[in-house]
Parts: structure tokens; C-alpha cells; sequence
């Protein structure tokens, strides 16, 4: 990387992650209560004997969200709900969210109505107070930007960095759903502009659960809560936003270890499969690659195995092994692939 | 309101604090932490002995900057600023900051630096660490938003609904000197896209000061320090980001009282005055209406006045009066006019 011509980086070339470390390699904590900066899902400040987690994340139209075919109400909750997963991510409870929205005037009052309904839904349904926020207008498009913040006992917030040779790997519900589920979106909208029936309504039926996946997800705070039950404490977590292979190489190279994912293990829902089949998409390429999953991401100590088997939407699909082993796939005939991050990247979409 | 017809509220109608209030007023905390959500500079979060205080603010290109003669440095400075100005306003230190930025791919690295750089240097002069955030691609125009995190002893937080009759109303600092500045960028703007030489430069020797104001404002963080060490605790506060006029009306309204303000005393720097002359602005109104100064208005009990006197960069402007006498400004021979808030307001500008 030194020895590159400075000008030929780009934003495309550097990516989401690499201008996040570009822009913040110079940062020094200043602050005692200051526990835990950039790199991970939340910062982690310490106001006392509860730890407070805060996270931000921003919607842009165009980019993160199509109107086409988003209901708005949906919007203001997936907003609410990203960021939940965020804190969740962290082992934490989300207790507050601050909401900032640009709007032109294109908008009526009932549309800003339906998302902000939307994120008191979400906050109705996870137990998190509206704090605070700023609206304005814009000259383009709809935006939305949501901080949240949680509280988790020091000593229960979990890093992306803990994990250990010989961990189990573990990934909560299913996977690919909701990339699938934008697949139809998309493939629905071409077939709606192309047409020319007015009364044209596009086929869902039996499609519900991979729109749901991609337009009203869920932060997995029901398995924080039974980890805590079961009185597990995974050695490092994150939640599945950007794909299953980008997350896990965060959490190797965070940790310093490698890992081996098996294919077969992989969760994946009857109704994603038989999208795949219909669009030609590899299956386990969606499992891997596809993001806004929102599901959790752990690794915990081998010898909770027997534990872990015991709670309802975990599996466990594999094991951390020794970094110079890097990080694979193997497949169902026993072939072992390098994980690669596929995933999203923000910069990619801006070619539109 | 309750009898006008649901379907004619625009949000221009609403105007900006119509629009939060509206989508608000249903808003009910239900974590014990927190204390204070909507409805003040920053929210106020129980996590312990110290408390924590998060505002956040949102900034979008044609809307609260112009690129033409915003350098991207000073937007990132004053984008941290307005947010260090909302902790202060609160009576506290602001200690943690988290950045949310959306840019299309029509930036350079170069210019994303430049916008971090003014951030980062902004952080380091207030003791500010920056703990997170989301970077993302935009289709249009540049996003800039922050999220700033604060601490301060419960019995020390200062909200706006405490002003009681016969307090002193005091300001700090100067007044009008951002818009000033505001309306001469735009001036020589025009002038710029009228004229065919090429070498053009705006002429701006003489008005540093109220460019400064505008492009580089400073939150009064001095102010706080200074008087915590005067052992004076406010009875309501808030920071001048709209103009005078909102400002004392917001503190008015929340508190239950009126106020009058003498024009006499409005605090006005050399160079604001010289300006207002050459555009043929009235001064005063400069000074009630202009917003951005990001001062500190306050009250304190009469019984503080030698000891308000005593402190730097404070003026007493006038004094809270019992609700029924309204908010008004006495002029220099003595006539009175209501004060109204013809600040700035967000939706106003979408006309564009």
C-alpha cells in the first residue's frame, strides 16, 4: 500500500472500511471515559457502573433505500432497527435513539408521519426512548440518520476481537433472506416499469418472509437475552450487515485468528432457496455474501458447546482456528475455499 | 389549530420546531435513564454519577453550506462546533463525537480528508474524542452529520424552563457577526459569477472578523468554565443557533414568563455595525434575528448581578418579567415591540 502513487487512491478503490481506517488512523482517546472508540459496532463511554453504548448509522435515498418500493413506514423502522442490531452487536440493551432527518418538499406531513411511525414502532417494540434529534429540509433526497444508544455491564460487552483458537463459530436465525428478498424487489420493479397494465400488481405470494427479511428486519435482542440466560458470554460478536464473509473476516483479522466454515452448516431458509434456484444465484454465494441479515455473529469457547446446542436459533457452523490457517470455506465435498469480503460496499453503489 | 383542515398543514406551514413538536408530542421515556429527552439542546442520559448529555446535528450541502466559499476544513471545524455549542448550552463538557458522512463520488480522498481534518482539529482544541460513526456514498450532495456525547453533574445540567420573573437575561459575546458575514460570502458570490476576469478575487481585507463568525465559529466553552469557577449556575440556557429572537422565545415559552431586552445593550462588534451600513440592514435586527453565533444565552437570579458583572465576554441584556407583560424589546427612546422569532427556519429555505 506504501508504495502506491497517492493520487491514484479513490474512494471506490479504498472502499467503505479502508476510508473509515484511512480517515481514522490518527485518532488518540483522550478521554478516561472513553472505553472503546472507532472499530466496532458501538463506541463504549463509561458514565459509571452500567456502561453506555452509543452508535450511529445513515439512510440515503438512492443508496441504502428505493421508494419504489420501501414503504416509508418500513423505512423509519428498519432505521431504528440497524442500529438496534448495532447495540445488540455489542452484548448491550438499546435504551435511547436520536433521530436526524433531511426531507425536501416533495414530501407531505402524513409521509414523514408514516417514518417516523415506523421508528416509534421500533422503539414501541424494543423498549427504547426517542431522545432527541434534528430535522431539516433538503434540496435532494430523503435522509435519515439514527444514534442509538444502550447500556451493558462492563464486563458483559463483547468486542469483535476476543475470539480464540478452537472457538465455535455461531451465527443466529438464517442467511441470504433478505438479499433474495431484494433480488425480488428489484426484479419486480423492471417488470412494473416495463409493462403497460395499469392495474398490474406485482406476485409476492408465498414471498413474504424474504420481503420481510429486507424491508422490516429485526435486531436479535430475544438472543442477547437468552445468552444471558444460559450465562454465555461469547469471546467476540458482531451482527450480520454487510455479509456473512465480510463479518467473519473482521472478526479474524480483529482477533488475529483464522477459521473454517462448513458449508453444510450453513442456515438457510426453504423459501431463499427457492428464489436462488429461480434467479440462478449460487445459494451459498446469498448465504456468504448477501447482507442485511441483521442476524448475530459469535464465537464462544468450545467447552460451551453442549450450552450453545441448547439455545433455539443458534447453529453453529464452524471453528476458529490459528490465523496461519487463514479463514475458509468447506464445502459439502470437503473442498476448502478462502473467504473473501463480497459483501456491500457502500462506494460500489454510487456508479448509478 | 384542532379546527384546520388536516390536509393544509405543509411543513412550510410548520416551520421546523412545528414539525418536531408535532412528531414528537407523542413521545413517552420509559427507561429510568433517561432523564431528559426531546425538547432541549441535548438529551440527558442516567448513567451513573456523572450524566450524560448527546445532541446531535445534521448539516446538507445547499442547505446549511454552499461549497462556492465554504472550505471544507472550516465546514468540518463548525460541524463539530454547532454540536461542543448544544453540550455547553446545557452547562456541560462535550467529550465524545461520532461523525456520519455521505458523499458522492464527485469528492476526492483529498477534500473527504480536509473535511475530517476541521473535525479532528476542532476535537483536539475542546478535549473531544471522536468514538464512531457511519461513512456512506450519496447520489447528490454532501451529508454531513454529527453526533456529540457530553458529561455534567445532575445538579448542575441547565435546561431552558427554568427562568423565573426578575432574572437578568445575559448573552454572550457579540451578536449579528455570522449572518454579516453570511450575507457578504454571498455577495461577493454574485459578484464573482458576474465578472469576466479570471484573476477575480473577492475583496474581504477588513471583515476577517465577521467571516470568521461565520465560517469558523467557536462554542463558549470559556463560558462554562468560567462559570463553574464564579460558582454560577444558570437558571435556564441555551446557545443563539437560530437568532436572538427564537432563542429568548423558546426560553420564554418553556419557562412560563416574558422578558424585555433593551436594544441599548444588544452587544454588536465594530465590523457587524460597518457591514449592516453598507448593505443597508438594520442592526438591530441583525442582532435579534441573525443566527450561527453559537453565544450562550442565559438567566441567572438578580441577586447574581455583581457577580455576572464580573465575568468576561457576559452582558446583561435585560430581565425576565412575569408571562403576561410578553416577550419585547425596548428601543433606545423607549417604545416597545413584541419580539418574534423571524430566525432562521429550516423549511424556508427548501424554496430554492
Amino acid at each position: 500500500m506504501k508504495e502506491q502513487t497517492e493520487e491514484k487512491i479513490t474512494l471506490e478503490s479504498l472502499g467503505e472500511f479502508g476510508l473509515i481506517k484511512h480517515l481514522t488512523k490518527s485518532i488518540k482517546l483522550k478521554n478516561k471515559s472513553s472505553l472503546k472508540g472507532v472499530g466496532d459496532d458501538a463506541a463504549v463511554i463509561n458514565f459509571g457502573k452500567k456502561k453506555a453504548l452509543v452508535t450511529t448509522d445513515i439512510l440515503l435515498e438512492g443508496i441504502h433505500f428505493d421508494l419504489t418500493y420501501t414503504p416509508l413506514k418500513h423505512l423509519g423502522y428498519k432505521a431504528a432497527m440497524v442500529n438496534f442490531s448495532d447495540i445488540c452487536a455489542m452484548n448491550g440493551t438499546p435504551t435511547q435513539l436520536l433521530i436526524t432527518i433531511g426531507v425536501s418538499k416533495r414530501f407531505a406531513l402524513e409521509q414523514i408521519e408514516e417514518i417516523y411511525a415506523g421508528i416509534y414502532m421500533a422503539c414501541e417494540q424494543y423498549n427504547v426512548d426517542v431522545v432527541g434529534g434534528d430535522t431539516t429540509s433538503s434540496l435532494t433526497g430523503l435522509t435519515l440518520s439514527i444514534t442509538c444508544l444502550g447500556e451493558a455491564d462492563e464486563n458483559k460487552i463483547v468486542y469483535r476481537n476476543g475470539a480464540k483458537v478452537n472457538d465455535l463459530v455461531c451465527v443466529t436465525g438464517d442467511l441470504g433472506a433478505a438479499y433474495m428478498g431484494l433480488q425480488l424487489l428489484e426484479r419486480e420493479k423492471m417488470v412494473f416499469r416495463g409493462q403497460k397494465d395499469p392495474e398490474f400488481q406485482p406476485d409476492f405470494a408465498g414471498k413474504e418472509y424474504i420481503l420481510e427479511r429486507q424491508l422490516k428486519p429485526e435486531a436479535r435482542k430475544d438472543i442477547i437475552e437468552n445468552l444471558a440466560k444460559a450465562n454465555i458470554v461469547p469471546t467476540a460478536m458482531m451482527d450480520v450487515s454487510d455479509g456473512l464473509s465480510s463479518e467473519l473476516l473482521h472478526i479474524c483479522n480483529q482477533s488475529g485468528v483464522g477459521c473454517r466454515i462448513y458449508e453444510e452448516k450453513l442456515p438457510i431458509d426453504y423459501v431463499t432457496a427457492t428464489m436462488c434456484e429461480e434467479f440462478n444465484i449460487n445459494l451459498t454465494t446469498a448465504a456468504l455474501n448477501g447482507g442485511e441479515d441483521y442476524e448475530l455473529l459469535f464465537t464462544v469457547p468450545l467447552d460451551l458447546h453442549d450450552a450453545v446446542k441448547e439455545l433455539d436459533n443458534v447453529h453453529i457452523i464452524g471453528h476458529i482456528t490459528d490465523a496461519s490457517e487463514g479463514s475458509a470455506l468447506v464445502t459439502r465435498d470437503g473442498q476448502e475455499f478462502a473467504i473473501q469480503a463480497q459483501g456491500w460496499t457502500a462506494f460500489a453503489h454510487d456508479q448509478k
